[in-house]
């Protein structure tokens, strides 16, 4: 496989298809749908897990409901297997907390004509040092 | 090739390595040995280059001297085909500009024992919107 020269748009695409699941309490746990079962990796918040049920499980546990959720920029590149790198800088509020800026990184791995989520780092930008 | 168990000393010791190189105003151009000369992709505040030689020309053309970067955190996950990708959020003054929070993305790929950068996204965390 070789660089896929639609990855801007893949990028763009995923990152709105994955938060409009994301973002939407009754639906959320769809997006378990994206990951592998067994070869996905997330780290959310500096906690690593491996693979779509325990990524399901973390995604469950999450307590808010709504999010509110501005995109400020999405920056993608091409993998040598066909795959996408993005990285996504945004801000979002949970229900009535403190709004926050964040940062999220994906890599998605071709398969079979489409793709799943092998990379998954969610951070909080807070600087408390 | 499969998952490095060492991924987080690789991911935290590089970052360690290469900001120390690209901190040092004298030393700054010597980053540029990370990269690959044809494979490495690089986007700097969305702007996407390809290959050692033009990421070179971009590291020199940066016309601050001085810079001061606090570490918030570093999150590394292992990829299947041996290598590292690391997200890095942290802050970081130039000169005498104002200080701003920032994230890099780094994708390690091993080769012939050792690790080159395939993949580096940075982006200042402004949010203008």
């Amino acid at each position: 496989m070789s660089l896929n020269p639609q990855y801007e748009d893949i990028g763009k695409g995923f990152v709105q298809q994955y938060y409009s699941i994301f973002d939407d309490p009754a639906n959320r746990a769809n997006v378990v749908n994206f990951y592998s079962a067994t070869d996905s990796f997330m780290t959310f918040e500096g906690h690593q897990i491996q693979g779509a049920p325990k990524i399901l499980e973390k995604v469950q546990s999450l307590s808010f409901q709504k999010i509110s959720r501005v995109i400020t920029t999405v920056d993608s590149q091409p993998t040598f297997d066909g795959g996408v790198l993005i990285n996504v800088l945004g801000r979002l509020q949970c229900d009535e907390d403190p709004p926050h800026a964040y940062s999220q990184v994906f890599v998605l791995k071709a398969n079979a004509g489409t793709f799943f989520v092998a990379h998954d780092i969610f951070r909080l930008n807070i600087h408390n040092s």
